[in-house]
């Protein structure tokens, strides 16, 4: 399968059946994550895999978009680790956190896992919910688990490139 | 080639050879960041291409890290376009913008195709440079060619899983 087949066959799956995901696809799915480029090489996430009983328990506290998921990693960078840009004094932190969940996301597909990224949260509540520190700054919620037969596999229409792209 | 081996391929190229990289595979590019997910499925991600003489002679004075590649992406988000987060007031467009991108370095890596990831420029210097305007925030710049045979194509270094992930 080439690269833009795995893109193309990545969607939201808002569905889930009631089954685990197995530890060795969590793990594949981690390493997805770790092996992926951040600012500086600085590695400044730091995920949180959702996957007791109680810790889903809670995330259905802390988003609406929890679609019951069997499994959700609460992605975060930490900001005394991260890098800054010196010109314009923002954290790549939040860029880190993204990249490592975008590869998070392909991997899960590329299992035949379905997964959605949820942004709809209040970041202090996520804090607050798991104790995290006040310097662990919550990025992206990404649900995970076995897609269900009722799922939405529709990949959402995109505008053409004309609309986004200009060439220089 | 599985989502990890691609991911585990991709390095950060910075030392290009003297060869332009053919339209179809721009576009392929293109493609890849065309079909990534965003908020909402805003697409606030705005892009240009900077392969004319003239816009890659400017790369040059945007940042120090251009590699003189032979093409190059300016990735940014349109902020009266993106979604914003009604819980913290943070603006998606960052997020959007890292997405787009993780997926068109991901397809340069695909293509056999060697890219490096810039942050290191300062975005309001990038705006004027390119008469962008400012609501058009700029993200990312992806320098991209065919990789010389002199280029390091290590993968750097990442910590062990244990350093950045937590079951809860």
């Amino acid at each position: 399968m080439t690269f833009l087949d795995l893109a193309c066959k990545r969607y939201s799956c808002r569905k889930f059946v009631d089954k685990k995901v197995e530890q060795d696809k969590i793990e594949k799915i981690l390493e997805a994550g770790r092996v992926a480029p951040t600012a500086v090489n600085f590695q400044s996430q730091r995920i949180f895999v959702l996957q007791s009983k109680e810790s889903l328990e809670k995330l259905k506290t802390v988003t609406q978009y929890h679609f019951n998921a069997p499994l959700a990693f609460l992605v975060c960078y930490d900001n005394k680790v991260s890098w800054k840009n010196p010109f314009n004094n923002t954290d790549e932190g939040i860029v880190d956190a993204s990249i490592v969940t975008v590869h998070m996301m392909l991997q899960t597909a590329d299992l035949g896992l379905g997964s959605t990224w949820v942004g709809y949260f209040d970041l202090k509540v996520a804090q607050k919910t798991y104790n995290l520190a006040d310097n662990i700054i919550p990025v992206a919620i990404l649900t995970v688990g076995y897609p269900d037969a009722g799922a939405s596999n529709m990949h959402a229409n995109r505008y053409e490139l004309s609309k986004t792209v200009e060439y220089l």
